[in-house]
């Protein structure tokens, strides 16, 4: 019963890892490989073909997850291991894929040594976790949740004009296997961190805590346009100045409070002409905190801010809420067990907060969940540039075998 | 000889100021009345209607400036009067209009008093001064100054892809008069202040003693795009931020230098994307100053700034001249001979810089020039809220008449 001799085969991970980069390959190393498309049915169609190779059955539900469980001592709940196989266009190789993969490799590790858990273990591939052609974002995880309807999440149109419903149909992936069929006891997310901080500070297992909660705002600022040469420096009312000394405040204001990241990410000046002051600035404003206290008094701040700096730069301001996810708190009783395994394993861990949007932020609102990240060269994603080396995949696999199994084997 | 007890007619002033902008009227209350257009031909017809009336034959050259000489004692150099007809598009009734008018309201009031100068008067409407049609802005006045080749005139393009040569002769405004064949001995340019200092202050009269110079810079700073969430606040390297930190600190670059105006009209990230740190900011600067010394001082600490912030922000900064056009400071003796006028009729003027470009600028390259200044209600000009008052107007004139007198009255 004891599994704890038990290593991935780096060089195996790393093949799967290869190998299904080439669906949807692109020429400078990254993949697109968007949800639905034809390059996502290679993966899929890869995946399922490695599963069977295990004599494993994959099964779909109607949104296209794919599911596979590897049997236990006893026929009950699972602990599911799992990301999503589609990026974004002209993505990296590793988002999403390195977690799939990783659960992959801790069942044929499992299978090759001869070995089996109490309960079962359980490999998921969701859906468009990336939101990226359909702009519904972990889409497959919320229909297995519960948290999307399967008529609406079929009617969701793409960037690109078709229907989620019958591009699954097209691509063969409206499966049988019915929603809520299979309640995982835990849910195990390896993911790259998306993020320098495990890659500068080279700690390879990040243990995540919790997923940050976002708001997004937007912010119009109304001055008065008028001449550049003829109005006096201090007649005017320029909606330009007023928006740059608010961003200029952004990094001051997320200093006040801890965890706290917030971007200026759109800036646009009405009229925009060189020679006449701007009328009118429009920006937006992405606070992130995993505190749900915390990121609000960052909204009550910034609204503060706005406020102060029109007042003083003599523009009307209107801030509207653009969008907001509430943070996550991930499992702490799966937080220590994957920080057991580091331990156990003799690698290093440090705590974080995930800053990127997962599916296992839309899972631990309804499972025990929690996420394995692992570093990402230079924090860079959504790039042909994302890497992770063998080695850093490998030791996460590690960690995700190790916990996954002590999961598996708690009574 | 003495005529310093004439005073130009109020009403008369103004009905020729409501007649012309009958000439492109909008509904709003406005002009359109662009360079060479059929409205600016019915404002020119106008001129010609009345100068005739006066027995004063209108002269055209070949860029369809007008001139008409009002004689004098001797045949000698004239003092010119005169602006332009033009305006942008949706623009006021008394941009230029006002000193065309104003111009020939002296020109009624010495005919109607029997009156004659020693040296003659001129009056002149300048063709395309605006550069709303036609982008060279002040071309009739640059041509009337040999600035302006006549082939490079007629040349010319406008946004709507007719040429100035097509359009002079398709509204029969390709005159004979030949280029360089009047030199005035000063040119006296009334017009609306385009900015609030005059209305603001309750001032009537404006006597400038330069026209701002003008550096427009292009600022692109280069940063890292990255993600929003992931990325920790202090390994950012935001090119948004930064330049928005530069953006904040312009006004106080402009109160270390007299008379700096300094304005950013322009603002653009990419990627603009709300949840990406963006790895490009481009924003333009505006910068005048009166003094040349002072504009390169501005341009230096611009330089410096950009510099400093980029820096300190972690991006790479670059600069690029995208126009400059050098002050030109109006002849003292004019402007000392505006400010007599002023104290002789009772009325307070102010020493006022120019932020704005006028053939009168072009002209002071040549010829001894001056301009007088009339308050423009709230500061707004370019809009069909534009207004100078019918007293307003006659201050100005009879200052004009007053100052083109004494002028042409001396030996």
């Amino acid at each position: 019963m004891d599994q704890e001799d038990l290593r991935v085969d780096e060089m195996r991970l790393w093949q799967a890892i290869e190998t299904l980069s080439a669906c949807g390959a692109t020429a400078d190393g990254g993949v697109s490989r968007l949800a639905l498309s034809d390059a996502d049915r290679a993966g899929r169609d890869l995946l399922c073909c490695w599963l069977r190779d295990m004599d494993l059955q994959p099964q779909v539900d109607a949104v296209g997850n794919i599911l596979a469980l590897f049997p236990g001592e006893q026929a009950d709940a699972p602990v599911l291991m799992g990301s999503h196989l589609d990026s974004v266009l002209n993505g990296g190789r590793f988002d999403g894929a390195a977690g799939v993969l990783a659960g992959l490799e801790v069942l044929r590790t499992l299978q090759q040594a001869g070995r089996r858990t109490l309960h079962p273990l359980g490999l998921v591939a969701f859906t468009n976790e990336e939101g990226a052609r359909f702009t519904t974002d972990m889409l497959g995880s919320q229909y297995f949740c519960g948290d999307l309807d399967l008529d609406a999440a079929r009617a969701i149109r793409g960037l690109d004009g078709n229907l989620v419903g019958a591009e699954l149909d097209r691509i063969g992936y409206s499966g049988d296997l019915p929603g809520g069929s299979i309640r995982p006891r835990a849910y195990l997310e390896l993911h790259i961190e998306q993020g320098p901080v495990l890659d500068r500070d080279r700690i390879p297992i990040g243990a995540v805590t919790a997923i940050t909660g976002i708001t997004w705002v937007e912010v119009t600022l109304q001055g008065a346009a008028n001449h550049a040469g003829t109005t006096p420096m201090d007649s005017r009312q320029d909606a330009c100045l007023a928006g740059a000394r608010i961003v200029s405040a952004l990094p001051g204001l997320a200093e006040t409070i801890p965890d706290q990241r917030i971007t200026c990410g759109m800036f646009s000046l009405n009229p925009a002409v060189i020679n006449v002051i701007p009328g009118e600035a429009v920006f937006t404003v992405d606070l992130r905190n995993p505190d749900p206290e915390r990121l609000a008094e960052a909204g009550r701040q910034l609204t503060a801010l706005v406020g102060q700096v029109a007042a003083q730069s003599r523009v009307r301001a209107h801030t509207r809420l653009l969008g907001h996810v509430a943070p996550q708190v991930c499992e702490p009783d799966l937080v220590a067990a994957i920080e057991s395994a580091c331990r156990a394993l003799g690698c290093e861990s440090r705590r974080l907060v995930s800053g990127a949007g997962h599916d296992a932020q839309i899972m631990a609102r309804h499972f025990p969940a929690a996420m394995i990240f692992i570093p990402s060269r230079g924090g860079v994603s959504h790039s042909p540039l994302e890497y992770s080396s063998p080695e850093d995949l490998a030791r996460g696999a590690n960690v995700l075998l190790r916990t996954a199994v002590r999961l598996a084997n708690t009574p």
